[in-house]
């Protein structure tokens, strides 16, 4: 059985925890699209309900195991990502998302600003019912991050001189600090955790985070386009520079030496870079940096006191996040 | 001495305990401005410097008195108000906020959207600091109005039918609910506020935000530009139904059979339907909607146990939101 087949049976069976606390998540999510006035169930519910994985709910339970404030924490990470999703969606004019319209090709620019800003402010108010200052807290870094590091990708746009240690940074902030985040809040929240456990977890979450980035980063020039559902080279085409183009600089001179944007102008163009930096072995290269913070996620899990079920379905987590782009 | 003489007085008397907090609040937004990158002070530290009056941390700081958490409220507030108008410069594509440009033409919309997340973010942290869940209960639900306003405001658009009590409604949460979370933050966290005193401040600051939401909107109808830094008639030509015109529709049947959209697509023609505004005598009965809401605002004031100081530099405060309009 593959690690994702182990994960689906992990998340579905009737009587698991985690399957519980991932309806009660689901059911919380609907609840805050329908509770804050016709105006925002127009836009939110299509957003909310549109579903995706759940990973960071998923790694929430995991992390936590049982406490009452792993619901709360669930939908307020949960919330948080569907807020960074609706704003970068205003950014990239995305006309859709799981194939489905997103917020800014349904309702316009305004409607998504402010559809996203609602689900930021319900993800601490959602929090904040815990009680727990040092979740609110983690969720208020963590939110700084994904802005932060939409800033810096903002900034590095179209840059030839992007490191790769300045693009692991990026991720860090866009992507691994929620990770980081769910991980941490899980631990904070369930009953029977100690603070070592939310370090060694935060540092989990913040490796898985990583991984997926880069993944999906490679996946965005090896395609296929009918598993992003866009075409290969969107960032390419938007100018953000992300490891594949990093390590392929490196390893052709005459690909460093050209200006991205007069290279890449229509999608044609960013398919025929796809396939030079594909070329050079960058997409390996890349592959091997994302399964080694696998590596060091699984190795982080051994510093916190886990159940055995739970820190095997963590093993899994982490595995799936392989799979899915192998 | 007009109540603005006054206020400005009391703003700036040295030994003042409120003169000390503003200059705390600005050396505090400073530090948060420059502390969270270069791609973060590039964009913020222009617009928090940009100053603007500082009317909510002034309204925590009267309504708290003292208290440690003051400081960090009356940054929290000011973060939320700055956040929101970073966002509403990307919905109103606007170059320029109180004579600088603003983060959307300077840095662009994904710069501009980015930021102002970070800065509802940094609200929030700070806030949590003073570890009080209610404070940070507070925060999240002005912050949630906020964004809801701005999405009734877009629905609403253009809308012949939006009733007075819609408009109220839409000021309620685009305005009214951030004053009066500032004041409910100042008694929640001074020192020696009862919870009776926050609902009845929380109360004052509602009104006052109501107040300074209707005279706003009379003076982009009544003008003169100079005041403003924007043409008259900005609101009705992005569609923004105002009390304004509301009352001009019931006063003047034509206006009211009239389609907005046809009617103004021009500033030439906004300025025409100010002027047609402004015979009905609809703005005068608007100031006087604000009046009274100014009047509630000081009743509120007498449900609160202040010392006498305070509750004459709020009634100050009151005074000058009117004044500034006058």
């Amino acid at each position: 059985m593959s690690a994702a087949d182990a994960l689906e049976t992990l998340l579905t069976a009737g009587g698991a925890e985690l399957a519980r606390g991932l309806r009660a998540t689901e059911a919380r999510l609907a609840e805050v699209a329908e509770g804050h006035g016709p105006e925002l169930g127009r836009h939110a519910s299509g957003t909310l309900s549109a579903g995706g994985k759940r990973l960071r709910p998923v790694i929430v339970f995991l992390c936590g195991g049982s406490g009452e404030g792993l619901l709360r924490a669930a939908a307020a990470v949960e919330l948080l990502h569907m807020a960074s999703l609706v704003h970068d969606d205003v950014l990239d004019r995305a006309p859709l998302r799981r194939g489905a319209p997103t917020v800014f090709a349904s309702g316009g620019r305004g409607a998504a600003v402010a559809t996203g800003d609602l689900l930021f402010s319900r993800a601490f108010a959602e929090l904040r019912r815990t009680g727990s200052e040092p979740a609110v807290a983690a969720l208020s870094e963590a939110s700084s991050a994904l802005a932060r590091g939409e800033l810096v990708q903002r900034a590095d746009a179209w840059s030839a001189s992007v490191s790769a240690e300045r693009y692991l940074q990026r991720c860090e902030l866009k992507t691994a600090s929620l990770f980081a985040a769910a991980a941490r809040l899980g631990a904070l929240l369930g009953d029977d955790s100690t603070p070592a456990d939310a370090d060694a977890l935060a540092g989990f979450g913040r490796r898985i985070g990583l991984a997926f980035q880069i993944l999906d980063d490679v996946l965005d020039v090896s395609g296929p386009a009918e598993r992003t559902g866009k075409h290969r080279g969107t960032d390419l085409l938007d100018g953000t520079v992300t490891l594949p183009l990093i390590l392929a600089r490196e390893r052709d001179p005459d690909l460093a030496a050209m200006d991205l944007r007069a290279l890449v102008s229509s999608p044609a163009q960013a398919d025929a870079v796809c396939d030079r930096i594909a070329r050079t072995g960058a997409l390996g290269a890349a592959r091997e940096e994302a399964l080694h913070h696998v590596a060091e996620a699984k190795a982080a899990l051994t510093g916190a006191q886990l159940p055995e079920s739970r820190g095997e379905a963590l093993q899994l987590v982490a595995d799936g996040v392989v799979e899915r782009y192998a």
